[in-house]
């Protein structure tokens, strides 16, 4: 994937790898006898030093090389100057996982508990109950997809761990209950400067990167800019220029350690070539090759990315998913052309990008059934059929909040539920009282935006506080809907809700009006979804026919039988 | 750009082209010696065969190739089964322009009056008479990017016009006037089935494609889907699968003529690798290979592409506006790997996407004023300077329209627009009366949406039809101010506004706040343009900063001695 982006910028490259049919060297023919490609192992000095004599600059897709061969090209490059990114250095700490830890402790970033360890039942027993059980026990180098991770849960496993973690130097981790995981990439130019991309939800199974979705929704609407600040914050800390990911764990109470960082192009930045302004790798190579960094933004409203991870050594598996994957729309495949497929290689990944959360997770729901093993359970907490839990009860994924005052609303604001049905609209229906329950009005409010809403709906009778307090403390468009009380004739909602300050609009309807606040609403949403637009000029057309049909029907029974239907 | 699609399906490719080191051949290493790419013409019968005897499927990049032999190896392989896109049948006839304009013509397809003309002084004069000056003489074959083509401009330059094109078969079209030249890209499966892409305009400079913009804008809503049904209907006229470029001009009174059809991936479809949901390339394949067609739907809001000509024999021009793109965030850029540079010659493209049209040209401006030889009356026309025309005047580009029935309204309407200002959200302000212009009322509505408009703000007193009547003939979100007349302070125009029937909601605010009118519709364009979210969350914190510092000056001078601020 770098090297396809290197050839948009005519930039010519050089691959190391193994054999002539190596996945980049597919996509890269050779300059010529002079610059052919290199034909060994990413480990072994002599090769690297091959590469070293035919490029300006040298980069890696893996943090497991020879950093020390690295340095050495680099520094007896002198009169070449030849760069090498990230700096060796880089690449030899993080290859530690213990060195990593200590390095972004001691720049005061947040990281669980850690201590060395070594293999022996006496060390592991004295870290047990230091740290306490389960415990994480892992290898300090050569460890990545849950390969060289122990948990230890019980301290008469630790002749077993030993066993399993062999004779590599190790450290332990204390077990960290997380609620999510979640994951930055971080883009640093060599002279220092750091651009993040969008904060992702990363799901593991079997320790292997399976799905990415980007962006990441929360509850709380500080975590995105707080979780780019750390990956920005440790990423400053290296030196050398590329792009590094970030992975984090997201805790019960919202905050946030970071679980280790890849030097590199990484899997939970695969989304960005479809869903991202710039993706990851034409962002690597414009840091290593001293160009402007290219903007981080989403272009889409969402996106996923599915690991396509071998089953067995037959890629039946993974031809049966891509092929489901064609009839997506939106769903780009990326093969990766390598020669033999085995269980638990990563041997492509798909990408689907959507108007939104709902239309993601529909789109993605196919490509999970079609997984060998999938489980319908497993399925349903990532892509959940819509409507998840039938008619009447809250959308996992809303677009839209309808909200009222009191339960005594909900035949007014019934219309704007069934109008959001007929158009296919995610939405949550919830009780929300200004007066009765302000923490949860504030809640409610503060958090809508983060978990994904783009429109409120908000209905309330009386001294109707309701929707204007939820537009004063979010920035959503908020559409009001006044209730008919039983004094005033609904006049005392409408002009509360209407004659909102400067400053802080509400969108009212007419009194007891839901129906026309769910219209609004599918007319505010096709800002963002323009095939509402259509849906919408429909919806017009066929009121139109209605009405020219009782013109119709007027003429045909004459106005002294025609029936008036009262609604 | 089809060999790097081919490579994420892991579709393995020969390719004909002459040199080792042909553009494609740079990104698809050859296979091994069974398999190794052709070096010669696509023109060459036997170059035609040693690649027929490759693979599986043939499909060719440019349509001026040896059909005759395209066919013969097509009908020889009946044993192997070779498929051949589109088919060789198709090829011929697009190939000779005349028998092109005959075959559309003969399935009733708009095209503009041709006749056939032969090289002499005595038939040019007879077609002139017929046809009218000035006239397009074409040679029938070999022509692109204006070669090949002859204006006749006065019965004088015949002789002029014979030496130009050569002894070639000609045919003279009829004069097209046309107002705008637009495109549709269509893909095509073997079984006929068509799917089209949004229609886009396309803007030539020296007869060679410049720019082109996705989606095409206009004031005439049906015209989208005419053009793409009249595109979508060419094609279907065809046999063989694969995409197909349609190019057409459109007049003066939104009529719609073909002019004329590529057989293949086309550069007014190059937009579609970032900006569709599946690129052009990919859909040629899947047509070709017999996979589902990708979704055409675009997944941006806004899309440009600019071609990179070669200006001499030097790449330097090239790389100092691939340079300029470098630093603009959403634009890519596509550089083509061809060995020499000539005046001419496209070398590269570069694909811009955007949340708006304003944002689009915004980001385009620097790179037309980076073209050698660009004046900056060419950059304003298609990339104006923000604000255009300064404070005060209607955007070119606008998000939002300001309409009031009236000019007397203009103080209330103001601070809406002042609020836009701030925000830098593009917009236009005129009056539209429903009572006193009630043609231009529905002209206005009616083509808002198409026009790009993504929400309307309409002001009106007393008896206040404006924003309802405009609600019900658009499907965009149409903000209602109630503006104070006379009499009744104001309550009759918020009555006439809010109490809108059932169907067709008006989002009303208070009375004489224009102001709120633009913050919600600043709130409503941020479900297309998150960001808006954090400028608004901005907004507020600013109104509450405000806030508190006259908390603090009230308990610092006393309330006894508080001014007052009256606004």
């Amino acid at each position: 994937m770098l090297a396809a982006s290197a050839s948009l910028l005519n930039v010519k490259v050089v691959i190391l790898d193994v054999g002539d049919h190596a996945p980049a060297k597919q996509i890269v023919a050779p300059l010529g006898p002079e610059l052919a490609h290199v034909d060994g192992s990413f480990a072994d000095p002599e090769k690297i030093r091959e590469l070293a004599s035919k490029v300006d600059v040298l980069t890696v897709e893996i943090e497991h090389v020879d950093a020390t061969t690295l340095e050495e090209v680099r520094a007896a490059s002198q009169g070449k100057q030849l760069a090498v990114h990230p700096s060796p250095s880089t690449i030899q700490i993080i290859q530690d996982k213990y060195r990593q830890k200590q390095h972004l402790a001691s720049h005061g970033l947040p990281v669980s508990d850690f201590v060395a360890v070594e293999s022996s039942i006496e060390s592991i027993s004295s870290v047990a109950e230091k740290l306490g059980l389960p415990l994480m026990l892992k290898s300090r180098t050569m460890a990545y997809d849950g390969r060289g991770n122990f948990v230890l849960r019980d301290i008469q496993q630790a002749q077993q761990a030993i066993d399993f973690l062999g004779n590599r130097p190790l450290y332990a981790e204390k077990w960290v209950p997380f609620s999510k995981e979640v994951a930055v990439m971080v883009v640093r130019s060599a002279n220092g400067e750091v651009q993040s991309y969008p904060v992702v939800e990363t799901v593991h199974k079997n320790n292997i990167c399976h799905l990415v979705f980007a962006p990441l929704r929360s509850r709380d609407a500080s975590l995105s800019q707080r979780a780019r600040s750390i990956a920005e914050n440790a990423i400053k800390t290296f030196s050398g220029a590329g792009v590094f990911g970030v992975e984090m764990f997201l805790m019960e109470d919202d905050s946030i350690f970071i679980n280790e960082i890849a030097p590199r192009p990484h899997n939970s930045g695969h989304y960005t070539i479809e869903a991202c302004e710039t993706s990851q790798y034409e962002n690597h190579l414009r840091a290593i090759l001293s160009l402007p960094l290219g903007s981080t933004a989403l272009k889409v409203p969402s996106s996923v990315m599915l690991n396509l991870i071998g089953y067995s050594s037959s890629m039946d598996e993974i031809t049966k998913t891509a092929n489901v994957a064609l009839s997506i729309p939106g769903a780009s495949i990326h093969l990766y052309g390598k020669s033999e497929c085995r269980k638990g290689r990563k041997m492509g990944h798909i990408t689907i990008v959507a108007e939104s959360d709902l239309q993601l997770r529909t789109r993605l729901r196919p490509l999970l059934q079609s997984l060998p093993g999938s489980t319908p359970e497993e399925v349903d907490s990532y892509a959940p059929a819509f409507p998840a839990r039938g008619p009447g009860f809250s959308d996992p994924n809303p677009l839209v909040g309808i909200i009222m005052g009191s339960d005594s609303d909900l035949p007014v604001m019934l219309p704007a539920a069934r109008i959001l049905d007929q158009f296919n609209i995610p939405y949550e229906l919830t009780i929300v009282s200004a007066h009765r329950t302000p923490d949860r009005l504030v809640e409610y409010a503060r958090s809508a935006s983060a978990r994904g809403l783009r429109s409120i709906i908000a209905g309330a009778g009386g001294a109707a506080h309701l929707p204007g307090m939820v537009a004063a403390m979010t920035a959503l468009p908020v559409i009001g809907v006044p209730v008919k009380g039983s004094s005033l004739d609904g006049v005392d909602s409408l002009h509360s809700i209407v004659q909102m300050p400067r400053g802080i609009p509400v969108a009212t309807v007419a009194i007891n009006n839901g129906m026309n606040a769910g219209l609004l609403a599918v007319r505010i949403l096709s800002a963002g979804i323009p095939r509402l637009i259509d849906a919408m000029d429909n919806y017009m057309k066929n009121m139109e026919q209605e009405v020219l049909g009782k013109v119709q029907k007027l003429e045909e029974v004459g106005w002294e039988n025609y029936q008036v239907k009262r609604t």
